[in-house]
């Protein structure tokens, strides 16, 4: 079995070698762009981890993880027209740096390609990955609507808002995770054991990212503190809050989210001070705690020698460290 | 075997049952609402008429012609945010009737859902069905991506051109009736002529759409004479007419496709002029009947009794016939 650091290598060395077809170049040329940004590859190193889990060899598994990465970055791509977002990764974002046609038309593409690499796998293999692999892929366009919708939604509750998340981040891990053992050759219940691993591990590090945005540190979590507060984004700790905001901190709290005349300072540390008061802190804790130790239940009642589950283990210690 | 009108009647049976999730409504809305815009059903029902032309039931086909209606329909609701078009089928675009978001990713959502169909098929087909699909649905991107660069473009040849409207236009038909074929038992070498048959008759077929636009009678076309001169449009026409035009000709052309002094039905007229003198009715003509007779060479090449193509040598001849 090989290390999450040495499938990331191997699997870096595929996505370099990956080249689509040349013409035309306003549609090719974003999608070699894309995949070259980098990141960490999480999901598709997961799914190569899975087959070995399972006995497999990674390289079977290799269409299914590129496929896996292909698609995500697809909907990098489309999230960050409907964001606006000008930069990922701090390079130009496609809709920048080419147009909002050759963004949407790349993205589409990818789509297809990723396709086009599950009908590389194994043929005995390929209509249950593709079950598994439709359902995900459906799953998280309808958690990115269901976030815009959000944006304009005022009566968004905490378990809409897992739901959200759950779609948007928890499934594509999850799915990654439960393609890479069907290809490794685990039985249907060891593939959904570990399905719901990855979505309770999916859940625990969104929760994280929501948590880190507030009560990180600047230099660990490598974004803005507050961020997600000045943009009153919807976030586990604001609804949270808000469920359990009585009275004057009721009031205070939903008259911060609507003022615009102070200063975006001034803002985040009167919520945050709103956050202290209501103990958000330790509550987000409390449900990171939560989904991270039902991912780990889950990891342990698989059905296999538990020397083969280190790596997912520790991998899983290290995603949930971010804040340390 | 049946009749392309009952083929259709039975397709838009199955798209009416056609049920995709219910949330988020601004996802799953527009998905509805797109498939039942209507249209003729050109390309599924195609795809169904392969399939009984080799001895298949239709009924193993649906999968496969929803697939390709679905994905045929994803394409047309990016290409009206590409267009920026208002009306499709004289019904409000859906990145008018709900917004440029819920367009993207509805879309994004068809492309999967249209994998999510071939998965329904025969398992031991969806390894041959999935190369061709996905080669075709790429192929469709790249016209796409053509056809956008070609309007800032201004050295198209015809040769770039009829490139374009093959990716764009006739391998999705071409590839409609191979899938129907490959589902209907048919071996390599006939799926290919059925293929073969299909990329020319959309050639055909595209390049009498660009002949209607000036040649054609308003009542049988349907739509305004002289819309794609007016717009400057790239057609199989004008690059003719460019390629052709000398001296004289060849400056007054030039100098009325960048003339917006004048008012539309003087340059149309204009136009019209020159083509006439340089011959454009009869060439175009010429090149739309190389194709169909093409077309109708691979379809009496395919290697079963005459009887079983009646349907599609007929329908060849009602597409053809659309300027009497």
């Amino acid at each position: 079995m090989h290390s999450f650091e040495e499938l990331q290598e191997i699997f870096n060395n595929e996505i370099d070698r990956y080249s689509p077809a040349v013409e035309p170049e306003n549609l090719q040329k974003p999608v070699v762009y894309t995949l070259g940004m980098g990141g960490k590859r999480i999901r598709p190193v997961l799914l190569l981890m899975a087959a070995e889990t399972f006995g497999g060899k990674y390289q079977d598994a290799i269409p299914a993880a590129m496929a896996i990465e292909i698609f995500h970055n697809s909907t990098l791509i489309h999230d960050d027209i409907m964001d606006e977002a000008e930069l990922r990764r701090n390079q130009t974002t496609v809709h920048k740096q080419w147009n909002l046609n050759s963004a949407i038309l790349s993205g589409d593409l990818m789509i297809i390609k990723a396709y086009e690499q599950l009908n590389q796998l194994n043929s005995n293999k390929i209509n249950q990955v593709l079950t598994v692999f439709n359902k995900i892929a459906a799953e998280v366009c309808e958690g990115q609507q269901f976030d815009l919708d959000f944006e304009t939604d005022d009566e968004v509750s905490l378990s809409d808002y897992k739901k959200m998340i759950r779609l948007k981040t928890s499934v594509l891990l999850a799915g990654s995770l439960k393609i890479g053992a069907i290809v490794g050759g685990a039985d249907t219940d060891n593939a959904k054991k570990l399905y719901c691993f990855g979505e309770n591990l999916g859940l625990a590090f969104q929760l994280q990212d929501d948590y880190l945005d507030a009560f990180g540190n600047t230099k660990s979590f490598g974004k803005k503190i507050g961020g997600d507060i000045a943009a009153n984004k919807k976030t586990f700790l604001l609804l949270k809050a808000l469920e359990l905001a009585k009275g004057a901190y009721h009031d205070e709290l939903t008259s911060l989210l609507g003022n615009n005349s102070i200063s975006e300072s001034e803002k985040i540390e009167s919520v945050l001070a709103i956050y202290e008061k209501l103990g958000i802190k330790s509550l987000t804790e409390d449900e990171m705690k939560k989904h991270f130790e039902k991912a780990i239940e889950y990891l342990e009642e698989i059905d296999i020698d538990e020397k083969y589950k280190d790596g997912l283990y520790e991998l899983s210690k290290k995603l949930m460290g971010r804040q340390t």
